[in-house]
């Protein structure tokens, strides 16, 4: 299945009917589109969901530098949508992706690598590539 | 898999490193666990996650009633517990669940059935059962 961008209008209608939050935010949850694997949850304004959309390359918002966050644009782990979905009150995102290379920014191919077991937490994935690696200090 | 359950102080030192936001809540993503299906999004305060670590069954944070939210307790829907997972930052939740029935209050398998697609927002999946047979209306 290839992603097909709606054109500009029909893109701004969806938008509309998109509920962001208080904040302008919505959650959103990529899921790597053939596997199933869950790989990250993450937040989108309006502004990152249009981008997404538009371009078919999955941007998000980042709430800690209040700025656009193109996945993958400073790692190369980028984000190709295959299809976008909307949950039963649209205050949710689903994007079935193909993760390039890895989604975690500790180089682990999901963020969810904590696993909440009988003795605590356990780390039950270990890193594929190193951070230093991803963000260019090696 | 079958989920064990953490001893009380085991699962209170898991509560300590989970990241609630400012208002107390954590974003939760229901995963079926064999199929990999995304069904929900909901949210979880400390005591929701606290009575989900403790009888494998899955309770949410209801936010606009305010309450816990045991999900199936009214529709008998309900989300077994197989493995739970906290994200890099522990601010998300990942539950590998065994759904019974239907996660959407709209009767559907998943909650997110509106596809993001060409010619707008379109409906992917139907109703397996009636709000009415999942409510008591019937």
């Amino acid at each position: 299945m290839t992603y097909l961008p709606p054109d500009d209008a029909t893109r701004a209608r969806l938008l509309d009917q998109v509920h962001f939050d208080d904040a302008g935010l919505i959650a959103a949850v990529a899921q790597q589109h053939d596997t199933g694997e869950v790989l990250m949850l993450a937040w989108m304004n309006r502004a990152a969901l249009d981008e997404t959309l538009r371009t078919g390359r999955v941007c998000y918002y980042s709430r800690s530098r209040g700025a656009l966050w193109r996945k993958g644009e400073t790692s190369g782990q980028v984000q190709t949508l295959v299809d976008g979905r909307l949950d039963c009150d649209r205050d949710a995102v689903l994007l079935l992706v193909e993760q390039s290379g890895v989604a975690c920014h500790t180089g682990r191919r999901s963020c969810f690598y904590n696993a909440m077991r009988p003795l605590g937490l356990i780390e039950i994935s270990a890193p594929l590539v190193s951070a230093d690696a991803l963000y260019g200090k090696n």
